[in-house]
């Protein structure tokens, strides 16, 4: 049995998918044998073309078109004469082995199409070269690459982390679970397990070295447990612990069109985060009552230039209608740190996480941002839209932020578009210096959102994407706690409201506490909705606030508090 | 007249001296008279050859020969066949012009050898290369090269921003003043300044633009302003307040042997930064009372290899000895961040500031904190030794690395080793996470050492060397202040003390507002300690504590509670 952390709810049971990239190592030989080099070339290149093509039809049946047209340019290259050409005059001319010529000519055209950085379209033929050069090398030293996308029956994915490339070639119909050796709750892997609904377990450290491929492995992604090998006992166990779970599932499916109420009859609000306005359809059949957050980086980050005020608008009012009159809260532009723009060219930062970003770039690129501004304010009209600005450290900063919000719309009522009476303008709470002055900044924010992830990584001084330090990642210490408790009470001193949208707002150990300190609004993975909602129900806030205290007073470390929390919520 | 920040006190006179790079930059062109461009390469050589000769002699006399053999290196790269030989041919074979191939061919020695990365001689030698192809080049081009080893007159130096290897060059007894573009108190242009006790002001954005070589700059280094080509009256004034200058100097001189008194009698401690045993004279001359903050880092960074424990035993002996009984706090390994070993090589990281770093190595590589520890003890038998560790973010952390030294003071107390009874063993607080919880970590911890670059870093989310976000470093924002105060107050509600070693401590604005919270120790570069003591003397500790209230509750600000303490301190 293998231990990790729960990252996505459910129990499934399938074989074993080992994701796992071969070694494809070689080392430079020289030959005599020219002939037979060249023919051990072509038949890696024809073994390679025939993969393609069964993986092509593949793909095109079980991920559809698009997904699938990524292997004609594989194909394409392959077909090119100047590619495969080039490696066959280099082992004539050089005498040396295969593998080391391939790699060369990759390695050339790889840095001539990444050489053309304002062209986006070459910058994709060097990743599909990247891609090929690899097929072919495992064919030529005779191992074996994963190819995921022809997975055609029910398996448990076993890698070392999933990437966004691994997982859009994933046929979700028979991707049943994740066990990944790396990651936590807010890795890549734990949010797309989410967001398709089936259970994984990430951060077992040793999955890939202890599964082998085809092994029946169970995967409970309620308790972080991966079972290789089950005997009969412990399938019939786990059955029964899936059956348990799926009629939970049925019990929590009817709390969708439910307020969310504690037991002693607080209201509070359960809320979905999204990234596109087709997530709003995930969002309402998973009952959220609002949208937390909206990153509106999609639209900025699936543009080959700054998205017009036009496209952001038409954006906007979509996600607004499909709400039909709930609220959305749009975050601005949260460029930077580790997300960049084609077509803004950022300056290169020794700590990216702490230079220019989010509201940094916005105050002093007010082109971008007024132009956004522009275009929500249009939407309002729309639906229930409430804006909110990333990373403010200072109030000088909101201030200024919220200045330039009043100025575009007086501009566009002076010119008689119709704008919304009530936009409510709030701020994310990320930053340890905005948390400390909360008082003050609940004098000029309409609410506050509290972002965990970058709250936590700037609290402890640890990047949350850095392995060696990802210990620190400490969402229940003391510490954090208290910082989040100074948020709630400013905003609530003001009679101003207080939300999370942070993985924290939907884990189970996180939620008794916040409902202890009062928090009004719980935005999540709107597939974890219905589950908080429910437990929720369960729970007295006088109860969790007596907790709450007790960790905000008594607790020294992260570990204290999640044993307070499990002993007193079982209890 | 230029405005700038006031980063070292003092008021001096002299002719500028603009410490600028010229324009390089060149095109290729096509030539056809090759013995003519084989020429004009040979006289660039040739009166390279001649500068170097006359920067070698003057920088042996005046910098020392160990500084001068740097020019030597320069020059047998110039006698170097294959260096010029190779431009020669490349002008020849190709019929392209100098600097074109000279460009060329520096490119390629430089990468050869900087790709000898486990040789650091030859890495030297890439830099070198750079070097001199520069002063080729500006021989080339008709454009002259800044040589401060040249200076033989009274100068104030003009510069964009000064690095380490810019400053090695400067001979101290010509340089009166520094004005740069950019840069804060916290920069190495303003350290550097106060360690070699002359005026400077930096960050006046415009000072290389509108300052022209050899005008006559007047420095004000209390005041930050720039006097450019001054009229006799403006000459007058100044003369006169740095005669007043160098009587308040010599006022503070005679406290030299006093305590730290408030004026209503509270004793405070005034000590200083050093970095290694050398400055410990520096700091007992300028009357510090301890030393706040002994980096041990010189240790590791000045050496080839891991230094054994020998050679930090004798290193932290001579410091206690130097003190005489008074205390000195070592803290221990701060490597990691900026601050890389050649012989440890860390991890490639996202962002280093938030990474593996400090005590976060220290309990991963026990092997090299332990020996460090160890020689910590063995020392503490010669003077009066406190320890602290750095980066300390949980209980949990500061727990472990206090378990480590009680079982290494254990071992050499159960072998026979005298070792101090008492050794303090505290920690910086850095971290706002640690500040948070300040109260917890007090129960286990002697003391508390305020880190205010890192601290503010964090708590701001702003790397503080990174230029597009610098204005978040700010020292006064209340919520700076705030996380300062809880710690002063966590440490004494625990019978514990509380110091700074960041720069703040010896910040005119700030002193009276850490009195009003209660701070114990001020630790600053040695240079500043007598103006702070006479700073104290005349400061009331209750009306201090009124305005820090003021401060703390009312200002919302940075600037506001700057205006603040200046209204309060005047009045």
């Amino acid at each position: 049995m293998l231990k990790g952390i729960a990252a996505s709810d459910g129990i499934a049971r399938a074989k074993a998918y080992l994701l796992v990239q071969p070694d494809l190592s070689f080392s430079k030989k020289s030959i005599t044998d020219v002939d037979g080099e060249v023919a051990r070339l072509n038949d890696a290149v024809s073994a390679s073309k025939d993969e393609l093509k069964k993986i092509r039809e593949i793909a095109a049946s079980s991920l559809g078109e698009e997904e699938a047209q990524v292997f004609d340019a594989h194909m394409m290259i392959l077909a090119d004469p100047e590619f495969v050409g080039a490696i066959e005059t280099g082992i004539k001319n050089d005498k040396i082995n295969a593998e080391q010529v391939l790699h060369n000519v990759s390695t050339q055209f790889v840095e001539t199409f990444e050489a053309m950085t304002d062209n986006p379209y070459m910058q994709e033929r060097a990743a599909d070269v990247r891609d090929v050069t690899k097929r072919v090398m495992s064919h030529l030293l005779g191992v074996t690459l994963p190819n995921p996308a022809l997975i055609n029956e029910e398996v448990v994915i076993v890698a070392h982390d999933l990437t966004p490339s691994d997982t859009a070639q994933l046929n979700r119909k028979f991707v049943k679970g994740f066990v990944t050796d790396l990651g936590g709750r807010t890795s890549h892997s734990a949010i797309m397990a989410r967001s398709l609904e089936i259970p994984a377990i990430v951060g077992t450290e040793k999955a890939t070295a202890e599964i082998k491929a085809d092994q029946m492995v169970i995967v409970d992604g309620n308790s972080g447990d991966a079972l290789v090998d089950p005997d009969q006992a412990d399938i019939d166990k786990y059955d029964q612990a899936a059956k348990d779970f799926a009629k939970q599932k049925a019990e929590w499916e009817k709390l969708k069109d439910e307020q969310t109420v504690t037991k002693d009859g607080k209201q509070l609000i359960t809320a979905a985060n999204i990234g596109t306005p087709d997530d709003v359809t995930g969002a309402t059949d998973n009952g959220a009552e609002a949208v937390g957050l909206f990153r509106s980086e999609f639209l900025y980050m699936n543009s080959a230039e700054l998205p017009t005020e036009d496209q952001q608008f038409a954006a906007y009012k979509r996600a607004l209608e499909g709400m039909k009159g709930k609220q959305i809260v749009v975050r601005t532009m949260d460029i930077g740190g580790d997300k960049h723009l084609p077509y803004l060219p950022l300056p290169e930062e020794m700590n990216p996480f702490l230079g220019y970003r989010a509201i940094r770039i916005s105050l002093d690129r007010q082109d971008i941002f007024r132009t956004q501004l522009r275009a929500l304010l249009r939407a309002s009209n729309y639906g229930n839209l409430a804006i909110m600005f990333p990373m403010i450290a200072t109030v000088k900063e909101f201030k200024q932020a919220r200045a330039i919000y009043d100025e575009e719309r007086a501009k566009l009522i002076k010119a008689g578009t119709p704008v919304a009476d009530k936009i409510e303008v709030g701020m994310m709470m990320e930053i340890p210096a905005a948390a400390m002055i909360a008082d003050k900044l609940a004098k000029y924010a309409d609410f506050f959102s509290i972002g965990t992830n970058d709250l936590i990584q700037y609290s402890m001084a640890a990047d949350r994407g850095n392995e060696r330090v990802s210990y620190l990642y400490q969402p229940y210490n003391p510490s954090i706690l208290r910082l989040v408790k100074r948020v709630i009470d400013a905003s609530h001193a003001e009679g101003k409201w207080t939300g999370m949208c942070g993985e924290a707002a939907g884990d189970p150990v996180m939620v008794p506490l916040l409902l202890g300190m009062g928090l009004d609004e719980y935005s999540m993975s709107a597939t974890s909705i219905l589950k908080i909602r429910s437990l929720m129900r369960r729970l007295d806030t006088k109860d969790m606030k007596a907790l709450t205290d007790k960790a905000l007073t008594e607790a020294e470390t992260n570990q204290e508090v999640i044993d307070l929390v499990k002993a007193h919520t079982r209890a």
